[in-house]
């Protein structure tokens, strides 16, 4: 078991911010497993990687002993949109959100310890509450504090409507805080208004403020817009691993290190390690591999992810070809010409010996296949890409002679 | 049975504002009895007239075959003051509701006539609409558009707090009249925002939005200062008659036709014919009396209101007593004078024989009591304020003469 300062210091890795670091030092000190609490939309989950930032962090109180409440917002999602403008966001039905709470705990489960984890959905406290509670809890927050929020100030300042209702949902989300008893809430940073109104809450009905957590949003594989579905630049949890794995291969190196922060489980001191080998000549390459077996074995599982590794090598070695390279024709009398002889026409071997020497070692590849057989034979047709050893590379055509 | 046009000519008295009017014909031209909504506070109820100007109307209303809604606003009040702010608020039971229910029936059907109205309750409909109508009731309405309400735009302006659930209330009395399904709703100037949330809400709702119809604050007895029991300015609905009556014929004439309009249910022709009886010389004194016995009836009953009436032609006789009245000694060398006598010697009158018919006339009173006994005598004694007919004053003190 680590020290709470121990925990303290992986517990802030990525974090953006955290309200109070004092407080939850506090609270770590204690040794008392801590109730962590993180909110999800009740609509149909289907996560990506930018999602499971959150949920990692859940994961890593986890594995110091603390008991995670993963809480479906069903309650304002059985509502609804209120305001009746979006008409595509009907009502979700009791049956709706159980089939979601299905789907979430089929991702989540791959990251998160099920026996330190309770799902939970706030209509339980918020369906009782009656409309005297709802009015009781109005009373606990102000207007101008509402306005505070940035969304709120910019919508009011440029004219756009805001519903009433809408200054309700922070205080629904708040009280989720107070029912839970909440020693700890994790958000992005957008939710860190809402994040606080459940210190505020707490206080109010006399409880001990939660530990606001903010975690930044996770940049899409572009490495500049945050990850999205609508984007396109996202990795999803139930991906084939041989999607995820070359995706994560495709990341520039800065945005290498961001995705161990935010998404490896690997201590802090194993970071640490790798970048000191990078500084000292590591192919950065082979360290991007450690993040990508690391996080396709998550998602996948080993035997999975070892089979994605090795795809992605030999897909790789296939994709190293440079640009420009020239194209040869090949004119032949007869009907066909052996591999070997065209190589050696193509200036791609010293000799017809050296060229078959070369497809006994498996060095030749014909569009990306490896030539098996030695005596193969091509006709007349359009340019095939030859590969001949690492560095040989020509588009080998072969006509038929005009004689 | 009035035309809709000529219902519409007695309602308009003294209101401040009909939103909208047109509407009103055409629901009056429509010929069923219309659903008259006024919403009253469901804390201990001791009415003033002030309250009694929206009840008047209430009644006219019913004059004309209306059904009224007395709605006592017991929802909030049974939640109590929810910020906590206002410690002498405390949360009010059934059992006080009830009780104050009754203390308002006591009251009003002196005004009402109970077969045209309903009293009805707010947490009848407001405690079954639970969180989620709550927030649905939320979401009908926007921040700016509460921030338009004078005060609330004061407060937000000058930086006083505006706690949320204050803008939830406007929107429980505006779907009051959606499950009231009103045709008309009756308050004080000072209720038109909220009032016209009512109108909102049944539009939101699908129905038929009310007719707002504000009436003005009732001037107190100064005649300058809104009626209210802090300022002592009051008269109460169950005031003693010859108090109520008093407190009236003590208002200025101009008040007068405020009252006349606002309190009195004659209609506008009788009015009219007042107004030119006073332009035609006819003493003020005598139509305020048709004001005092008209309220003192409807208050405390027609003997009452008689009795009323007679109590104050005799003390308004007392009571006029003018100014720097001279004070003459009598010196006796008997035991006593009398009464005739002593007038004679005061010189009040001619003759003893005079003053003895002027007695016999009931024309003499002693300390505003009329003299019945002829030969009542009087001892020496400390001065005693005499009234022959209806100008002759003088305080008359009876001394031993000092031989």
């Amino acid at each position: 078991m680590l020290s709470a300062e121990e925990q303290l210091s992986e517990l802030k890795r990525g974090a953006t911010e955290i309200l109070l670091e004092s407080e939850l030092l506090t609270k770590l000190k204690r040794g008392k497993p801590l109730r962590i609490k993180a909110g999800f939309d009740p609509t149909a989950p289907d996560l990506h990687l930018g999602h499971t930032v959150l949920i990692n962090k859940m994961r890593r109180f986890q594995d110091f002993g603390h008991q995670v409440i993963f809480l479906i917002g069903d309650f304002t999602g059985l509502i609804g949109d209120p305001s009746g403008r979006n008409a595509t966001r009907p009502p979700l039905t009791p049956d709706d959100v159980q089939a979601n709470a299905k789907t979430y705990q089929d991702q989540i489960f791959k990251i998160l310890d099920p026996a330190k984890t309770t799902v939970d959905f706030n209509s339980r406290w918020m369906s009782q509450l009656g409309s005297a509670g709802m009015i009781q809890l109005a009373a606990k927050s102000t207007v101008a504090r509402m306005l505070e929020r940035d969304d709120f100030s910019k919508r009011y300042k440029g004219g756009q409507p805001i519903a009433i209702h809408e200054f309700l949902y922070p205080l629904v989300q708040g009280y989720d805080s107070v029912a839970l008893k909440a020693d700890v809430e994790l958000g992005g940073t957008d939710q860190k208004f809402n994040l606080l109104m459940g210190r505020q809450l707490q206080e109010a009905f006399g409880q001990e403020p939660q530990i606001v957590l903010t975690m930044p949003l996770l940049e899409g594989l572009d490495g500049v817009n945050k990850m999205s579905k609508s984007l396109g630049n996202y990795i999803g949890v139930n991906e084939d691993p041989d999607s995820m794995f070359g995706k994560l291969m495709s990341i520039s190196d800065e945005l290498m290190w961001r995705y161990f922060d935010l998404l490896s489980f690997r201590p802090n001191a194993d970071l640490a390690t790798l970048r000191q080998q990078l500084a000292d000549g590591r192919n950065p390459m082979e360290i991007k591999f450690e993040l990508a077996v690391e996080l396709t074995t998550r998602f996948g599982g080993a035997a999975a992810a070892e089979q994605a590794r090795q795809n992605f090598s030999s897909r790789s070695q296939r994709r190293e070809v440079p640009e420009n390279i020239e194209t040869k024709i090949i004119a032949i009398d007869g009907a066909n010409i052996g591999v070997a002889a065209a190589i050696k026409q193509a200036g791609l071997a010293e000799s017809t010996s050296a060229a078959n020497r070369l497809i006994q070692q498996g060095a030749v590849r014909i569009d990306g296949e490896r030539v098996e057989d030695i005596k193969r034979a091509l006709e007349p047709g359009p340019a095939r890409l030859f590969q001949v050893g690492k560095r040989g590379f020509a588009y080998i055509e072969v006509v038929k002679s005009s004689s």
